[in-house]
């Protein structure tokens, strides 16, 4: 079984990535403190608010807001030193510490607002969530630290954790019952990770057991029993994110896991619930999760994601719609869910490198999870349109639930874990490459240094700084890339191609040895599953691993991106240009535009002439990476595109 | 100024409508009141609730839904007996009496939850709208009694305008607020009508002037302002059902009125406040408030309204999106907003006799509001898809937020007041027909008896019982109608047309008279404006006052309906059918349907395949009427369809 790299044998040196990585540290995080302390958040953990005092009541969400902005910060700082981050992570730390009750129970909500109510709404009230993302940050915190002896921090949440321990579990006097928002689960197993500690295994599995259980001996389904007892009756209540009572599938709790053959809910906790799945499954050798995961993931991939590698079609519930539904212009792809594919399917390659999961993680790392966040750093999507009307869209420093931006940050500085796996075959030290991001990796007992023009061109360099041991190294070739070509010394190398990735021969590798391996970026049109109506007639632009989008900002005659009609016969041409300072590739290409008919009369959304057509004059269209629209200035911004047809 | 002819001088005796109207009689009112009290929402009214009962806590809506449900029930009750809903209405009256304060005030959140708080969140916690809707009761109720001399109903809500009418004003003392949803305009606005009081004007047109001001001498906004003073930051503060602070454009408060160009935000909102703007000007002359009226009336037909006259493209908000974006799956059309369109309707014809805006009602009535309701009356839509996917909706019984139901209730038990108007052209009776429905109408002292075919066929004639005074019969002609025939006494008749309406010659009709009006109902495919994205390469199937849609439960051999492919140039045949009982006319066509391609791999959601052509199979499709879908089982419906072309 493949381990990632982690990222502290990762040493990112990218043209590429370095400007958004350095950006969410010198502004996305600084940013994130200043809202956490202007909101209340930060200050709420010194834990002196009371009934009555102004401003706002702390929220259930609050504890996740501090631990995820700590865990970032200390990713970021594990890199880069920065003495107002140290102490504001130190402070932080220390402030959760001081939160914490006697008996380890980590929650402000339940210390301050509604003490004696803890555990009487696991579905709601993200409790185990927030005590989730603090766990995680106690963990990455000890990492980034080097793993001192003494860790109060991580002291401090090995007590929480021996109390939801005793808490949760199917003996007589535990509570029978699992949280809402999937966290705790794959922070037990972060956890179990350093400590070895089996009791997390046992917790994460029972969580995961008994999610959606009602057979014998329980008496009915968890939320249902523990709404009774709180005086809410399940036939009637529902939180405003239901659209009605009993919404278990929103939290994939509607059926035991082996049942479930399609994904459904939340975008968030569908991935976090998954990465945890797997990682209790290669924890335990519990098969059928990872059958659970396969199905499940297929539907996803088949039917339920954007061409962005982004998740989610519906709003209100932020979750997945049904297959093959997938609106443009109120698409959801949360920038959490996008971080939620990284997770999980770094702990898929875990199981079987197989390229076409690989794929899957870099469309989204490029497209759906780096829209998420500006160029600048600045300002952060929540929701990602694939199209907008009216400029009905722009990114936002703040948002009340503020999970996203942290979410990003922690990402981007930890992202070295995702690029890299490494196992032995029989005793042949194997390195892995699922990503091509430039910089050094550790394997085994070599630094090899990774040169790389991903994602404009798909030439890449990989050469040790110090001879290795035998050496088997994996290389992924895209699906995308049509023609590739693997040189060793600039000669082609045999290679045999298992599930798309190409393993060279084992090699004792010195620093005079090259492997040049190039995938060819071709720009291409894209044409959807006919099954998803809101597509039908349209192309989308792609180029390597980069979706394509047309922003209005770059076609100020056009007076609106829904009259363009694009030729699929046309060339599409790549063009080096820049966005505000960051090089990128655009894709220019002819197409036409629809002249507006004037509004005759009212006309109610439907007129009675068929076959009505219109004039059309010539444009020439740029495209630029989606990932870097909406960072100059409000306009509109659309991926699918029409094509010209004979009706206009 | 042509007033409506009332409910009191109409009776409806119509083939189409009096089983819709019977089974909101016998199906839905009981349900409602069966689920008012099932939830709590009745019984809080006998004000015995206090903090730590269990159940529910009473709801700042639930003064509205017991008011809705009286005024829905009154209006029942003066066509037809029913001792248990007259006990009902009469304890829901003793107990709106019995819940007032000593002062006046009308609000049971306010008295049993919040005490104290009064007036504090105006923007969002409906006490004029609770207050608005049970003044719209009592002024119901009293006409509907008769006009009675004694009515403690009545006086009762007199006592609450007094307490608002000195709460609220420019007045030093007084406070410079106004509600968030609109309603208390329009209801000062009906009391106004039955008792002259002109305190009633005054106090609504205070309300619309003052909304969206921030000019001097104010402080700035007033919202802004109460939130400051409860302790919120209105930086930082918002609602759930707003994306983020101060949206006041969700509540058409972002500017005062006479700069709004735009429609915008909550639909029902704003149906409601521009009813209540009509009457205003009406009662004081303001032609500006008209201006605003018109200009956002355009901006609604012309590009936020579906082809079924529903309106509202946006769920989270419950309201208007951007000019043309109207997504099908996710369109909102709320059935109150179609009610709402009634409701403006109906005054803007007082106004002028305008084919194009009487046109609009009749498209919402037959269509987005009809679909409100189940054929037999035990369901009910909030929201209003115009395609579904995966079986995504169905009627239910129960919403938290309760407004639909009785508000379909209220407006068919009242509808005899949206047909007719009347007035003096010099001194000769005008007597104007807007719709066409069946049943016996008084115009001056005259009883004209109307049969009709419609919405089947066109077919109308109207005749008096006794001898009429001199009488100018004005006719709408539909819109849709391309060609239509008046005759009087089987001759074709002279006719003057103005804004769509025929006027007849001034005539003393005779029981030996009929005039037979015929308007040609012909199905027709219908395209949309080329900016509505999501319909281009789509007709929708429309014939007379009836749009048409396609239901899975017609089509079982139809995999899915994202695959049938329709021809503009196929005949559309009308067929006589039934849905359940009910008699309706579909239409028939030939069409396609695209076969489904293999999932050949994970194409998550883009395939680099341009022009795929798929095989296809010939399907005969039988559309039907819209308002009719999701009776016959759950299955899926589509109203636009994809027209054939040779990509698939």
């Amino acid at each position: 079984m493949a381990q990632p790299i982690p990222f502290t044998k990762v040493k990112i040196v990218s043209s590429f990535w370095d400007s958004h990585i350095e950006v969410s540290r010198k502004e996305s995080l600084p940013i994130i403190l200043s809202k956490l302390k202007s909101y209340g958040t930060w200050d709420a953990m010194r834990m002196k608010w009371k009934q009555g005092d102004p401003g706002v009541t702390p929220d259930i969400l609050w504890d996740s807001d501090v631990g995820k902005y700590v865990e970032a910060a200390s990713y970021a700082l594990y890199h880069e030193q920065n003495p107002d981050m140290e102490a504001a992570v130190n402070e932080g730390i220390d402030m959760i510490i001081g939160a914490q009750q006697e008996d380890g129970y980590v929650g402000i909500y339940h210390t301050l607002v509604e003490p004696g109510k803890r555990w009487s709404s696991l579905a709601h009230n993200l409790e185990l969530y927030g005590g989730g993302h603090i766990l995680e940050a106690a963990v990455t915190r000890h990492i980034a630290l080097g793993c001192p002896e003494n860790d109060k921090f991580l002291d401090a949440m090995n007590k929480y954790v021996d109390l939801i321990i005793k808490e949760f579990g199917p003996g007589e006097g535990q509570r029978h019952d699992y949280p809402g928002h999937q966290e705790i689960e794959l922070a037990l197993m972060r956890l179990y990770e350093i400590t070895g500690d089996r009791r997390c295994v046992t917790l994460a599995q029972y969580f995961i057991e008994e999610r959606g259980r009602t057979d014998a001996p329980r008496d009915g389904h968890a939320w249902d029993i523990a709404a009774r007892a709180r005086g809410d009756d399940p036939d009637f209540f529902f939180p405003y994110y239901w659209p009605r009572p009993r919404c278990y599938w929103h939290m994939q709790a509607h059926a035991p896991i082996r049942e479930q053959k399609e994904i459904v809910g939340h975008s968030v906790q569908a991935m976090y619930w998954l990465s945890s799945v797997v990682d209790v499954a290669l924890a335990t050798g519990e098969q059928s999760y990872l059958d659970t995961v396969e199905t499940l993931w297929k539907d996803m991939v088949d039917a339920k994601m954007y061409v962005t590698g982004g998740i989610g079609s519906v709003h209100i519930y932020e979750g997945f719609g049904p297959r093959y539904d997938l609106p443009n212009e109120t698409s959801y792809a949360e920038t959490c869910a996008a971080i939620g594919i990284m997770m999980l399917t770094q702990r898929m390659l875990k199981v079987r490198a197989d390229a076409a999961v690989a794929d899957v993680m870099e469309l989204a790392l490029y497209n759906a999870l780096l829209a998420g966040i500006s160029l600048d750093g600045k300002t952060f999507n929540y929701d990602n349109p694939l199209a907008t009307v009216a400029c009905s869209h722009k990114r936002s420093e703040w948002f009340k639930v503020f999970c996203c931006p942290s979410n990003i940050c922690r990402f981007l500085n930890s992202m070295g874990g995702y690029l890299y796996g490494t196992d032995r075959v029989q005793d042949t030290l194997r390195f892995t490459v699922h990503n091509y991001v430039g910089g050094e990796v550790t394997v085994g007992q070599s630094t090899w240094v990774v040169e790389t023009e991903w994602p404009w061109h798909g030439r890449t360099s990989l050469r040790v700084k110090d001879t290795s041991e035998p050496t088997i190294v994996r290389l992924r070739i895209p699906g995308w890339a049509k023609t590739y070509e693997i040189l060793l010394n600039g000669k082609a190398v045999k290679h045999e191609v298992v599930d798309g990735y190409a393993s060279l021969p084992a090699l004792a590798y010195t620093p005079n040895d090259v492997i040049n391996f190039t995938a060819d970026m071709v720009a291409e049109h894209l044409a959807a599953h006919p099954l998803v109506h809101q597509n039908r007639g349209c192309l989308a632009v792609r180029r390597g691993p980069i979706v394509y989008a047309l922003e209005s900002v770059d076609h100020p005659d056009v007076p609106d991106l829904r009259l363009v009609r694009i030729d699929g016969a046309a060339a599409l041409e790549p063009v080096d240009m820049k966005i505000l300072d960051k090089p990128v590739v655009g894709i220019r290409t002819r197409a036409t535009v629809v002249d507006v008919p004037p509004q005759e009369k009212s006309s109610f959304g439907g007129e009675d002439k068929v076959a009505r057509t219109h004039g059309e004059s010539p444009v020439e269209l740029t495209f630029v990476p989606y990932f870097a629209w909406g960072n100059r200035g409000l306009g509109d911004m659309r991926v699918w595109i029409q094509e010209r047809s004979n009706r206009g």
